[in-house]
């Protein structure tokens, strides 16, 4: 028997009483059963983004949220901006890029956090910038985009609006969508919300309602004034996945008993004690500012491959973690620490890391790391 | 306690055994453990089309499923010809229309079905229509287009796709995608397969890949070169609706153990069963020929109003149907036998039927249906 341990930064671990929740008999969409259950995720999602506006719900995964972001608020021709630090940032380009749109980049290397000023400064050189585009959490980086300072920047530009995506940062850290003044910000089920995939969640401000008026690109599945229309009514414009959205409900119930403010700061102890933990191993953060709370990128010791990491704590141990993408693979593993995940999580994987990093021949003296986690993650 | 009957053509009852999969742990999308369960997904659902190429598998509900072929197949300006006999023909023609194709359409009236020799002439007259697109089974009227006979017209056309939507008709009719021609053949999860809703399926012939090479409209999420790519590796372009797919694994275990054959004549005997049992009663179908075995559209008796028929069916026994949609609104209520159904379902719906005209008034004999759905359903 070799037990899983699920600590990829999404799908995350969804909680027993999520999967049965799900398993309860199908109920139709369009029946008065299903209105309380839609009504229900409304207000949660609300809660969660902090926002007194409709959250959207796709039946798609994140990146179908993605889509609806720029397919509803653009036209061919239009010049967007992307903060490009990672795999996720090359996603909003060939997204924007596959609807038309002009591109301009402002490109962060990889493991290093956007400099706000580089956005205001592009912003006042071309005032014909339609949309901000940028990952609140890079999981290819392991990075946080300092969303808020990004916010208040483009917020001064009338014409311009800021998009987030959210996938893995929401639940993890605190985004206010409405005070902060984030036009769009983009969640999926399988990362903070403790689904499995197959919902994507999107917010939209005022001012973006205002452009949806005008954007002329095909948005047939993903149209979002009709998801409005819908969501007003407890409904969605095609088949609701009922299942999910069963789900949807018993994961935002847990957090909701938790509360906002634990939840965020689990996830930030969580986190700070996985980043001590392999620090103390002699191991270096891939994020070299700006750690994000989702997940720990961690270079793979100078002569040791990334990748052989993440294979050895899976085939050896069980424990699904993640390598690297594209120029980060073979350099560097990945440890989420989001959504269903407590302390005991850590452990397991900074024991896992040392017991993987010893066998491959690394200086490890077994225990360090733990000590440390357990140093940190004391009541 | 009012127990509940699932008996509308979407989303039907899952199987406990389904929903049961579901609910164990969610695995990775691009771990070792779940190669082979999209190979199994992959490998059944070419059984169940019938076919011998990858059916595409899409984290979306079918109108997704439907977008995409018209995305990857098509360009703007493209002359195309939409079968419309219903609500979900005319999302044929919204979806190509949104692409910016031009649509010619072929107008059915609502309960019958299309006379195959009015496609030939019109593709004799006009060779450049590069598409004509269908339903097999119109969920909206509840007839069933002759698949066979218009593919085998549209196949003789080099430049002309053949495009199904099998969304409702999956599973109830015999569908044989590479014998008879079918080029695109859309399906969905929450229909026949007796999964949740979130699953789009999707079938490509060779000719329609070719085809796909000269297509320029936008495709991000629904890319279908891309998801033929992931699916060879057994994996699907963006995360994967792990718990879905395992379900649907399940499900077409069950379908298999029953054999194809076998689970096309127990459509059609419930349906013929379902459709003479409420003639007894002195009813009229609403398809006028060539019905559904997917579900059958009953006409409301004189005086009685559809809508009504339906809500106390579901308020005072908790059977929940379906009403009419758009112009059948009021006129027609509408049973479905499709996927996990067998006898005692047929018997629920038409002794319920009886129950609920009785109480308004319409003369019922009660028993009447019920016996001739017993006869025709004795072993």
């Amino acid at each position: 028997m070799l037990k899983r341990y699920l600590l990829a930064p999404g799908p995350t671990p969804v909680p027993s009483e999520v999967l049965l929740a799900m398993a309860t008999p199908v109920i139709h969409h369009r029946s008065p059963d299903f209105l309380p259950v839609l009504d229900s995720a409304k207000k949660g999602l609300q809660w969660l983004y902090q926002t007194k506006k409709d959250v959207l719900i796709l039946c798609s995964t994140g990146t179908g949220g993605m889509v609806g972001a720029v397919n509803n608020f653009f036209n061919h021709g239009d010049k967007v901006l992307v903060i490009n630090g990672g795999k996720f940032g090359e996603r909003w380009t060939k997204i924007c890029q596959s609807y038309g749109l002009k591109v301009e980049e402002i490109i962060v290397e990889w493991g290093y956090a956007v400099r706000p000023e580089m956005v205001e400064e592009k912003l006042k050189k071309d005032q014909g910038i339609k949309g901000v585009f940028v990952q609140a959490s890079e999981t290819s980086t392991g990075v946080y985009h300092d969303i808020n300072a990004l916010a208040s920047i483009v917020k001064r530009y009338e014409d311009t609006l800021f998009i987030v995506d959210a996938i893995s940062a929401l639940v993890a850290h605190d985004l206010r969508t409405d005070e902060w003044g984030i036009d769009i910000m983009v969640g999926g089920s399988q990362k903070g919300v403790m689904l499995p995939p197959g919902l994507a969640f999107v917010s939209v401000s005022e001012k973006a309602w205002e452009k949806a008026e005008t954007s002329k690109l095909p948005k047939f599945y993903f149209n979002f004034k009709k998801e409005r229309e819908n969501l007003a009514k407890n409904q969605t414009n095609f088949t609701s996945p009922v299942t999910l959205i069963i789900g949807l409900n018993e994961s935002l119930k847990m957090l909701q008993a938790e509360g906002l403010e634990n939840v965020y700061k689990r996830h930030e102890m969580l986190a700070h004690a996985t980043r001590m933990a392999v620090q103390a191993l002699g191991l270096e953060l891939y994020s070299k500012e700006s750690p994000s709370n989702a997940l720990t990128a961690i270079m793979a010791p100078p002569g040791i491959d990334g990748q052989a990491v993440y294979k050895n704590l899976r085939e050896k141990y069980g424990i699904t973690a993640a390598g690297g993408q594209d120029r980060a693979r073979g350099k560097i593993f990945r440890i989420a620490h989001l959504g269903y995940v407590d302390r005991f999580d850590i452990i397991t994987a900074i024991a896992g890391i040392e017991m993987v990093l010893k066998g491959m021949g690394y200086p490890v003296k077994l225990g360090t790391g733990v000590a440390i986690a357990e140093e940190l993650l004391m009541d």
